[in-house]
């Protein structure tokens, strides 16, 4: 009962972010279960609509039912509705929470904060909502056209040509990864206009809020001199930009004398580069992804763990987390005791909070791929750690078991979307490691490590 | 150049070590491959021999050979002889480095230390080898003439009895896991009495040099109001002891209804608890572990990754490492700024390394299956999984896979003994994070995490 205030706001900021996402679930399932959401004669069982609403909500994409043999148009309004729910409704939480820290800081570093007072970060939380509302919106709707003019002779009306590409748009703004072709976007496999369009939809989703928002900010202003980016935007596009290099490379060497046999090259590079950024937070495909071997299915399975940048519509530990650790091991090989990048110094409490970020997160995988393990007695254990990071980094993408699972197995993939998208770890830890101050100092040992 | 002796000192410890290791691998093949080693017209492949070499000096118990159909009663005196060099050696090594830390703490922390300078600190390189040599061959010899006596009536000659008995307790006293019989155990399924010696040497060995030092001091003086076990002992001892009981637990839970199926109580939880026991470092079975199921294999796996105590026979990230992170997470969780345990607070430093090792460790082992994925197509990711954990903690329990594995395969193997043996991975960062001290420094910049 020592600091009242303290746990008020822990608790509060945690609170508000589940109960959010509990009332946008069951707000969901109601939209889904609509009358008139439903094709004629279809019937989906109860766990596998509740299913669906956790990985809309989670814009995560794993499904044990094909969305376009499922919803009629209107169920098609009502997912897309659902998605927005999901997208933009975590990006605000998440980036209105860390402006709430980068605020508390402030005020006692705020000689140093003076030169990083971006605009965004004095607006109040209706204002930052609407501002994220207005470039997601504007994000969709103009990529959601474009679509529409490409596609047009595919369909008999415009309707319906606008209804496809608008979802087009929104599955991959929001990193929904849902789609409409049970095949996902393996259609458009020899389409790169389509392919190049959708994955600048998935990064600008994907990079976080704080990025586009100084980006416009900065296109915004004659003063350009007077502005810094912010070390959080530096570290997320660094971080982002090389895990998708990284990630097509590796596909790309591991796959080429494997499923891309016979490709050409730039099919090769192409379906390299589109699952590198899916993996990122999408999970949309352009193959067979049941088609990789199992080395590119764990090289996947870590990219998903990996995730997204924070406040953004992607899961996973987020790209800072894995920056940090990065720059953690680098600095401490060297000996150094402090980490320097940027010409900034990380504090001390962030290389914790990566540490128990991973470790939660690395322990709350293994455990999971044990429990699948014994509740999917018939499934391999790899397809299991793919669901499970697919699950867990709210991608979407799956070796095509998620209709095979259990029920116990659907609760658990469901448990992670939930976890993975709330990023509960790091709120839990959010005011971590600064609220207790101890009363007394034992005196400190070493021990063997390693 | 601005600290050449700390610089120094950092490589010529990692080099004495790396050194040492490689001389050893060196004598050992030659021990390995004199005349009268192998039995007559046996033929063993360079790569297999090197590889049985490393196994047996980083007493793994990995090998792609059949130890009793390869080498006569002479090539068993000799690997008895190597796994000396190997498990001696190390736990040396390892405890007169710790004791060098602790020594240049000393320096600075002298009057917290002074309480728990026991006398074995104060020894030299020379005595301290002494006393682990006379504590290890203690050891090994009353275990050896308990197992002589006890199978006496199987063999023809007490000779022979003498070199099966002596082979079984040298094996597991280090650690080493090698069995003349291809089976391991397994012919012992049902006898307790070997199953629990065998158990007793494995711990021994695996408990750490320093805590059976502790140990026996305490034990040897009159004044035991005056002593204190080191914070290093009763977490190492604290530690081992959880994993024993949750390893054995978790495989009967597991188990119960697939593979010890059938079997009496006591069958079950000997099984269960003689592999909880044998996956902290010694890989030996008494069971045919192929047939545990997937879900037994990733948890024996993350068992062999964790591994024994440091300056121990054993390897793996250590028990030490896993505490200190697991300690670390619930006082993050708490919000406490510092960690007590046993009334001793825990150097930020020791925080640090244990991130680092988990960190390094487990990217060389995600590093180590997507290769061998690619190398080893045709087996098992979970069997790879199982077979690198096992080469990481020295262990040596496989899934029957080591003499299926290509040659890359098998140097990938050898390589990951090596580094789980040797520890290179926290003897790099032994002296990490204290060399440099910066000379200037950047402002703090919070980045959100996760
Ligand atoms: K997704
Ligand atoms: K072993």
């Amino acid at each position: 009962m020592k600091y009242p205030r303290e746990a008020i706001k822990r608790f509060t900021a945690v609170q508000i972010l589940v109960f959010y996402y509990f009332l946008a679930i069951a707000f969901s399932f109601f939209l889904l279960n609509l009358p008139g959401v439903y094709k004629p004669g279809i019937e989906v069982k109860f766990i596998d609509s509740v299913f669906t609403a956790v990985s809309a909500v989670s814009v995560t994409g794993l499904t044990p039912i094909s969305i376009g043999d499922t919803y009629t148009s209107f169920g098609i309004a009502m997912l897309m509705v659902v998605l927005q729910l999901g997208g933009i409704g975590v990006m605000s939480l998440g980036t209105f929470f860390w402006l709430m820290i980068k605020k508390r800081i402030g005020l006692r570093e705020r000689q140093l904060m003076m030169a990083d007072h971006n605009q965004y970060e004095l607006a109040g939380i209706v204002q930052l909502i609407r501002q994220i509302v207005q470039l997601i919106f504007t994000i969709e709707l103009v990529g959601g056209l474009i679509f529409t003019v490409y596609i047009l002779n595919d369909f008999e009306t415009f309707g319906e040509a606008f209804l496809n590409g608008l979802f087009m748009a929104v599955s991959a703004t929001t990193n929904a990864g849902f789609s409409l072709d049970n095949a996902s976007l393996q259609p458009y496999f020899n389409d790169y206009f389509i392919q190049i369009c959708t994955m600048i939809l998935i990064v600008l989703g994907a990079i976080g809020f704080p990025v586009l928002a100084e980006v416009r900010y900065y296109f915004s202003r004659n003063k350009r001199k007077n502005f810094r980016f912010s070390l959080f935007t530096k570290i997320t596009t660094v971080t982002f930009g090389f895990l998708l290099v990284f990630g097509a490379v590796m596909i790309f060497i591991l796959e080429s004398m494997n499923s891309f046999k016979g490709m050409a090259w730039h099919e090769k590079v192409f379906t390299a580069l589109f699952h590198s950024v899916s993996s990122r937070s999408a999970g949309l495909t352009t193959f067979d992804v049941t088609q990789f071997s199992n080395a590119t299915d764990i090289l996947i399975s870590s990219l998903m763990f990996i995730g997204a940048s924070p406040s953004s519509v992607g899961g996973g530990i987020r790209t800072t987390t894995l920056a940090i650790a990065v720059l953690f091991l680098i600095s401490f090989a060297r000996g150094q005791e402090v980490i320097h990048v940027f010409h900034r110094q990380i504090k001390i409490v962030d290389v914790f909070r990566s540490y128990a970020v991973i470790l939660l997160a690395g322990l709350m995988v293994l455990i999971a791929v044990v429990v699948l393990l014994v509740t999917e007695p018939t499934l391999p254990a790899h397809a299991l750690l793919f669901e499970i990071t697919s699950a867990f980094g709210t991608c979407g993408m799956s070796l095509g078991i998620t209709s095979e699972l259990s029920i116990t197995g659907k609760i658990i993939i469901m448990v992670l979307m939930f976890i993975g998208r709330v990023g509960l770890i790091s709120f839990l830890f959010t005011l971590g490691g600064r609220t207790q101050k101890p009363h007394y100092h034992y005196p400190k040992e070493r021990v063997i490590i390693g």
